[in-house]
């Protein structure tokens, strides 16, 4: 019985409301992510989306559904990126090299670093409970990288005993580590570095790989 | 003429003084890790560390200085781990190993992060000046790394095509990230990962490496 305290699901809400949710949202990713989940209120939330006290509440009753909310929209952001064409779901070493040359190249990425990553620094911290929600998150990146990998051992293009988990795990904690220290150092070297290099050792493990 | 405002340096102090000091730095290093740095005031400061606001304000004249001094005083900690002789200056493979274990074995591990990297990740939000010597030490910490596997190539443990700057890198881009993600999980399996895939790659480029 938490019919009181529960979120609307967005399905049941009406395209205004349903538009009212998202900018409430959006500011409040904003927020928490220049901020941090503490020092953000419900007030500044309130101001910046421009709705009232009651609206706010009835969409997210509780500062838990809130940041539950804000966790699945950035997710999905990050998420649909790397479902993209543009990938080719990673079955491939191009597919690793395009996706690391795009957060190379985009010359903030040192300034803004990774949306969920930053969100996930900031949350592991508070006793909120949407740690299971965010692990669940992260399961899902990792598993497209696994996927991808796992499907370049049935193309022939990866060894078969390589271990698609690890390297997998290898990448995504490359990507967060090297936009941390990305954004410590003021560019974007340690990111090329550390992607750069986990793609080479995923590269060393394809079978006979021509010298050139 | 900054005199009134410079923190006086650690060594022109008297034991007690020093002492002080010490005290002061570890009680706003634990209230910073626990909370953050925006949501850190001088009140919980002085009254963890048990000081008057004049001293606090003798020592710490500014919150910039306070948090200098804690990025020093926890990098010191990580460097100091990471020069003993225990990993004989990470030039053997069998050090890295060594290295990655003692944190995977760490229970905590996935509770408590890296303390520097969550002291990084909370800064670089902040316009407090004090990115330059956040940066520095990160770069002291990959110098380790890349000083040991310089050294590896002169002993012929290393390909003397490998990158150690690179290599370094990824190391260190393993240990933040899957530090991160860890603390996602709950568990240190996403470090465990990360550090091994890592170390994998740096054996990979190891001359004649037999098979068993």
């Amino acid at each position: 019985m938490t019919t009181t305290t529960a979120a609307p699901a967005p399905h049941t809400l009406t395209s205004k409301g349903q538009a009212t949710r998202a900018r409430i949202l959006e500011q409040a990713a904003e927020l928490i992510y220049t901020k941090g989940v503490h020092a953000t209120n419900n007030e500044q939330i309130r101001r910046a989306a421009g709705v009232s006290g009651s609206q706010l509440n009835h969409y997210f009753p509780t500062k838990e559904s809130l940041v539950l909310a804000v966790i699945a929209w950035q997710a999905e952001r990050v998420l649909t990126f790397h479902r993209g064409e543009r990938f080719g779901h990673f079955d491939s070493i191009d597919a690793f090299r395009e996706w690391a040359d795009h957060y190379v190249a985009y010359e903030r990425a040192y300034q803004e670093g990774c949306t969920l990553g930053s969100l996930a620094s900031e949350i592991i911290k508070t006793d909120l409970d949407v740690h299971e929600q965010l692990a669940g998150e992260f399961d899902q990146w990792r598993g497209i990288f696994r996927d991808g990998l796992q499907r370049m051992q049935q193309l022939g293009r990866l060894d078969a005993d390589a271990d698609p988990t690890r390297l997998a795990g290898l990448l995504l904690a490359a990507f967060q580590g090297g936009m941390l220290l990305a954004q410590v150092a003021g560019n974007n070297a340690p990111l090329a570095d550390a992607l750069g290099a986990a793609i080479d050792h995923v590269q060393a493990l394809t079978p006979s790989q021509p010298d050139a």
